[in-house]
């Protein structure tokens, strides 16, 4: 799977208004009412991950969930990340309604 | 609740030779298979959490879980800690048998 360029990025973020791209990877953060509701959104985004065999590296603590994506083997950003990119955010909207 | 202080801390580890105390904290890493066992135990440790009312600062990437536990409120490590570090020591080595 080959890398996204810089720009290629950027504007596929334009559709990601809480994703940030540095480091190598793009980068959200979540915050819920209690640790009970970030886990159950996490326990939905896992299923999405075993799914989509893509894994985000990602920090919990209590009701606020740190997520970064990569391709590490391609060493970078990949229109697989925003798959998962683009899952999650599907997860996490539901649970805001 | 009390804090401890560094030599009731290593006393306290002598149980816990996974964790190390660094930075205000204890703390553990676990490899396990896959993400699907990683994640199972996640979850196992989240509703002991809940049912301790402590939560920890882990984060995981694919089969590997990192955890760092410490008790906000009293700004160092306290017993409460060391019970939840025992409780998830119980969870791991459950899922090793």
């Amino acid at each position: 799977m080959n890398t996204l360029t810089e720009n290629e990025i950027e504007q596929r973020l334009l559709r990601l208004p809480e994703w940030d791209y540095f480091d190598n990877a793009i980068h959200a953060e979540f915050e819920f009412d209690n640790f009970k509701d970030c886990f159950s959104a996490m326990s939905r985004i896992a299923f999405e991950c075993e799914a989509l065999n893509h894994h985000p590296d990602w920090t919990n603590v209590y009701n606020v969930l740190k997520i970064s994506i990569s391709t590490h083997d391609a060493n970078g950003v990949t229109e697989k990340d925003f798959k998962l990119a683009h899952a999650i955010e599907a997860i996490v909207e539901e649970d805001e309604e």
